[in-house]
């Protein structure tokens, strides 16, 4: 099975994509979308759609495993990700794609075995599992990797 | 120049066709695209993006004027709004639409010629504009057709 994480956001989308074989999971690629700031919402919206879209058609995933969204203390933030992580459930609701939603705490858990773990536990963590020598960088695309594993480690809420 | 008003929302969203021509409103259509309560946000969101693109490849308008998202108390609701209305502008970009976006309070000054216009007020002036025998219906779709007006009646702001 392969799984496809995404940590949203609309500057910058992590994504992470993970096999499970025999139930161990397989590292095959991590990275970002990135739109460019100063650039119109609608415009933005557009490159994360064909990006998410390529995305899928390369690695054909058989789930997406996404970041709920949570409310910062400036709404105004969200606003714009929410955007764009319709413009990635729409996108995988028309692939045919199961999607499940984690909170950060379920990816913690999941990931470290405690809820409340650091950013740079979940990283190490992270790192471990994959057997990758170096730290997936940038942050975003490892929390990428770290919400395809927790989908491969929890039973997920199915939304 | 066709303008195509959308009032933005998950469970319904409001739309009204206008043209201008020889600087007078001519009403072509107004409806409401409605997504099935209780089932999943990435297939509600499908049918939004579907119903869309239908809306853009039957009328062709020259331009899409749509609503601000403001906070209300409630921001669990401003959320799935949020995504829905990211499809909508994606799906424009893609159209090569040019996008404009209107605060409640721009929409009352605009058709009524009073920003803090009670909701009636504005309805009836939208019926009036528009030469319509009856009150649009619902009151989503009389939204979407206020919307376009005020595309026409002010400057816009292009997102």
């Amino acid at each position: 099975m392969r799984i496809l994480g995404i940590d949203p956001g609309i500057a910058i989308v992590g994504f992470g994509v993970v096999d499970f074989f025999r139930r161990e999971p397989v590292h095959i690629r991590h990275g970002v979308i990135r739109t460019p700031a100063n650039t119109p919402l609608p415009s933005r919206l557009l490159t994360v759609y064909e990006d998410f879209t390529e995305l899928l058609e390369t690695f054909k995933p058989d789930a997406l495993a996404i970041e709920e969204l949570y409310f910062q203390k400036n709404v105004n933030t969200a606003l714009p990700v929410a955007h764009s992580r319709g413009v990635m459930l729409m996108t995988a609701q028309r692939f045919g794609l199961p999607v499940a939603e984690y909170s950060p705490q379920q990816v913690k858990l999941a990931v470290t075995g405690y809820g409340a773990a650091e950013k740079k536990q979940v990283m190490e963590m992270t790192r471990t599992l994959l057997k990758l020598k170096a730290m997936p960088r940038p942050d975003d695309a490892a929390d990428g990797l770290a919400i395809a594993l927790c989908h491969a480690y929890s039973a997920g809420r199915i939304v």
